[in-house]
């Protein structure tokens, strides 16, 4: 493995000072295009070079009619071209002294024999200058931190600690939306296409060194250096948890792959066993994917599978003993000086078992902090599963009752909620142990709406909460196992 | 089974002209006040009784201090009070001739010895009088479509065709919203509570006849008849699919329900047993279980299990092949005769196997109307799983290189979500086979935001979206072997 990330080829990927751009035009339409645009939205401060054979400036920058007349040597060159056109572009590239690019054109080796002839002259040429470069047929790349964004879809999430490397472009840039729905976000995001160069055993390399990066996510049709995957990733896992999503495992995924990338899946329980082996976290939805990403990105490893699920309902503290027991999580009973001091904080109705079912609290803070505190301190738990419920209207009727006006209750109910969302995030940040909320509410409600801006994992209802869990009581053992064996 | 709808005590619950409520007051931290507003914000028309020992006005609303005191007899009292004196207000509600009742205090069984025998004594007042009540010990019940909700929460979201019967009040009201954000919602709820009287089989036997349910919801910890479950619901089942999701499946779940509302649950393969013989589909989700409900609410039933996959990206379009093999559907390879009437749309990117990958296309409403015609037309196929993403800013960027002003093209671009929205929703409910969209995008996008409120099956992610068209296709296999058997 690399020592320094200067070595990697993704970091001049995801780092350049300057980029020539090939396929940007004023039509926009035209993907290229599409790309230079998301690059300024999202306000990329380095040089932007446009190289176009007949305009004189391209969204505002000057264009050059050949990448051997710009002023400089770019750090990176990204190509949106004809595919026949691609080959003697990387070799003007290579002529400048270019050591970096990304091919989004597609065209070649996933389209048939022509196409791959075309690849292996794209290869050889980029060979010949060692140019390194990412595609040809992905999407691009995105480095938040530097608010690059070479795609064609706008990246509006800030900064975020999700490195990802995937053999579909569109789980990098259909994810934008998705994920800036939670709060969370790509640290960087790096489509390979069809592999021609840089691979996605390069992109773990990179994501393990980065230190944006705090949980590398990997989308997988096909993994082609199997050896290398497996060595890196055991280097990398007792540091820095992985969490893959293997779309080959049933016989139609596998199909759909080969359409799509050419690639040539193998079997499911191949796939689990490479997993295993290499000590990364298997995910078996997209959704799943970025939750896991999320709780190891937020929390501290659980020392082992004991969770107190924390609710008000007892209907969904049902729901979620359930489903921490479909995880292989167990629900502990709660110590004698847990339940003693407990006692202080719960109403009559409340229950002292594991779920803890308070009903209701006198003050609605005990509930947040306080109590979530004393189960915190208990030594039979390794976690916290928690339901977060906090009903607007309800508040804006109590607060009415002390006689405020209702546009004045509501001003109020605002400022409460904030204030509640921020003591929990940051008590649930600040935790030794994993504290993980759940709710059927969403962005929507203002509360869950502050827990996301803050970071606080909170995911969609008890069953995706307790999987994840799952993979970090998993992700401990793994971890464990590949630090005594190393 | 009861041969009207008027002879179940649900009607009567449901139904009411007049109510008379007890517990609520002019202190809005009361619960009892708390439904009362729910009834009042919602727009309930009848008339309405508060029975309140010392308030003359509660709530705007004449008070009474005895029920007997009441210028008429209420359809239905609702009780919001505390336990102790709970029998004695069934008496009086007997003697003023009340029919129907809710009782939501609890205090009752589920505290032990002396509520249990508080509780003999209101099941007996209530048999005296011939009063068939709700609870104790429930959260209240709702009719959207007389636009009465009896709970403590508010219920925002327009009449829907769910109808829910519940052991925990938590997933009729905690639902509201939750079903709100999709546009789909309850017909009726009813939480059950200790099912005294009233139980969660009276329950199935109402929504069965009701005129505004398409699909009946459980949420089960404890099945107190069984052998009446089983009958009931096997005689439903042929008309109307009936749903559950059964929180005691784990030892965990058990422990939970029993704490919670006292259920003694049998273990997973009895419930398991019991759902098959019964026609029930099973959900292992609270969102599992409104997913299927809203497929079966919307969509035809499927022929068998062969689904078509469509999308516009490889990626995607490979997850769900995976999701859909793994939810027992198959892939059927599309015939000639689909392939060349595709061809004339699709561009030479495109991938005619399945999953339909169209990558893009000139016209976009050929993606999402003319394209899913030819598949609905496919012999071998039963049902269309459509990926769905229309990313608005790009849609912006296309109409603004027209020339017009970036203003100018936001408001053409959400004209042109709007329409597309709208021709899509038409042609998926029209269709004869179900036609399901998946997308990682939810309501915060104009486009799937339209579809949601044009009553469209869109499900968030194709592991959901593959789980409900297998549920679809169980319900069909199991609704003719009841037929069969019948």
């Amino acid at each position: 493995m690399m020592r320094k990330i200067e070595d990697s080829p993704l970091y001049g990927i995801a780092n350049p000072k300057s980029i020539a751009i090939f396929g940007a035009s004023n039509r926009y339409t035209a993907m290229g295009t599409g790309i230079l645009t998301s690059i300024l939205q999202m306000g990329y401060e380095g040089r932007i070079y446009p190289v176009h054979p007949s305009e004189t400036t391209v969204l505002g920058h000057t264009a050059y009619q050949s990448v051997l007349d710009l002023p400089e040597t770019p750090d990176l060159a990204i190509m949106v071209l004809p595919t026949r056109i691609v080959p003697d572009v990387m070799e003007e590239c290579g002529k400048k002294g270019i050591k970096y690019a990304i091919v989004v054109s597609g065209g070649f080796k996933e389209t048939g024999r022509d196409g791959a002839v075309l690849e292996d002259r794209l290869k050889q040429t980029a060979d010949k200058y060692g140019i390194r470069f990412l595609g040809p047929n992905c999407i691009g790349a995105v480095n938040t931190h530097l608010k690059l964004n070479a795609t064609f879809m706008p990246c509006e999430h800030p900064p975020g600690f999700i490195g990802m490397a995937s053999q579909s472009g569109s789980f990098i840039t259909q994810m934008f939306a998705y994920l800036g729905r939670y709060g969370i976000g790509f640290s960087n995001g790096f489509s390979v296409g069809n592999e021609a160069n840089i691979d996605i055993v390069d992109c773990m390399e990179y994501l393990a060194q980065c230190p944006n990066t705090k949980v590398i996510s990997l989308y997988i049709e096909s993994i082609r250096r199997g050896r290398e995957f497996i060595d890196t990733a055991r280097k990398i896992a007792p540091h820095k948890p992985i969490v893959a999503y293997y779309a080959g495992g049933t016989e139609a995924g596998r199909r759909a792959g080969l359409s799509h990338t050419g690639a040539l899946a193998g079997e499911d329980r191949v796939y689990e066993g490479v997993f295993r082996q290499s000590g990364v976290i298997r995910a078996h939805s997209i959704e799943e994917l970025f939750d896991f990403c999320w709780c190891l990105g937020t929390c501290d490893l659980p020392a082992g599978n004991r969770v107190i699920v924390q609710t008000h309902s007892g209907g969904p503290g049902a729901v979620a003993a359930d489903a921490c027991a479909r995880s292989g999580l167990e629900l502990p009973a709660l110590s004698e000086s847990t339940r003693q001091k407990l006692s202080e904080y719960l109403p009559q109705t409340a229950s002292m078992n594991n779920p803890v079912d308070l009903t209701f609290t006198k003050n609605n803070m005990d509930f947040f902090v306080e109590i979530p505190r004393i189960l915190m301190a208990e030594p039979n738990a390794d976690a916290l599963l928690m339901y977060l419920m906090l009903p607007r209207r309800n508040i804006t009727r109590f607060i009415e009752s002390t006689g405020l006006s209702t546009e004045a209750a509501r001003a109020e109910t605002e400022k409460f909620i904030a204030e509640q969302s921020r003591q929990l995030a940051e008590a649930m940040l600040a935790s030794e142990k994993p504290w993980v909320g759940f709710s059927y509410y969403s962005g929507e409600s203002p509360f869950i709406r502050g827990l996301y801006d803050a970071g606080a994992p909170v995911l969609p209802g008890p069953n995706r909460a307790a999987r994840a869990i799952g993979a970090m009581v998993e992700y401990k053992r793994l971890r464990e196992k590949l630090n005594a064996s190393a």
